[in-house]
């Protein structure tokens, strides 16, 4: 065997090792995932908060029974969890009918992951002028089809008498 | 050269291919990262929720503040969240005060990741053996020196009259 055989032999044993080994196509396959920002989150959370307030002002209880997941639970006082998109959107239909058409939500902190958030905040009610609810709630954000939709939804008043 | 000589630069090929590679230092340095487990986590939040049931009855308020974050809120009914260890103590105490020295938690479902977890439950309370609550709760769990604690805690009643 002469030396340029040799160097064959060493070009070809080097270049099935790598097959083998599979670093070079472990390296191309290699797929960036995007990173997380619970900020961003926590601003498209503020921004689905404000769609529940326009909603209210202009009393479309479907639109807001939709920022709800299907299979929902709207935790309220006084009663089991409404659960279901539909009974949500009669329960809504209730407090528009009471004359609340006003709410101020307030985002005060929110934790999680890509796909679930839980947000603390501060929610007041209004008929017309006159604050009738002052409390804090829990919301449990779910991602369904790239939005964030309320799949839990709890909260209870500041004041004595609810 | 003869066919021991090739075989020998083959075998010699071969390892300083795989060392140039790496993969083989890959391999061994590879820290096995323990995979998170949603139902072993529900597990230990059913048992933080018996520790908290158990230092109802045995009237330890000291113990069950301990259950909760430095930083936790209790987001009780009529009035704002009370924040911190110490005033949920004074809280808890109230609580026991009253009479109330029995609860019935019931975990219904929880979401999350290894250092936070959603929980949704149910709760009853007694004086003695008669119900005088029933209600519903989120509880948003923080993982603390390898423990789960209650950092954010809301509850609603059920019933009309609370």
């Amino acid at each position: 065997m002469n030396r340029k055989k040799s160097s064959k032999i060493i070009t070809m044993t080097l270049l099935i090792a790598l097959m083998i080994s599979g670093c070079g196509e472990k390296a191309e396959k290699k797929i960036v995932k995007p990173t997380f920002d619970l900020s961003t989150a926590k601003q498209e959370i503020i921004s689905a908060n404000k769609a529940f307030m326009n909603f209210l002002a202009t009393k479309d209880s479907l639109s807001l029974a939709n920022l709800y997941t299907k299979d929902a639970k709207f935790m309220s006082t006084g009663a089991p969890a409404i659960v279901g998109r539909k009974n949500i959107q009669s329960a809504l239909s209730g407090l528009i009918n009471s004359g609340i058409t006003r709410a101020n939500l307030s985002t005060v902190e929110v934790w999680g992951t890509e796909n679930l958030i839980t947000e603390e905040g501060e929610v007041s009610l209004f008929v017309e002028k006159a604050k009738v609810y002052e409390g804090k709630y829990l919301v449990l954000w779910k991602k369904v089809d790239g939005k964030w939709k309320l799949f839990r939804d709890i909260f209870n008043s500041n004041l004595l008498v609810e």
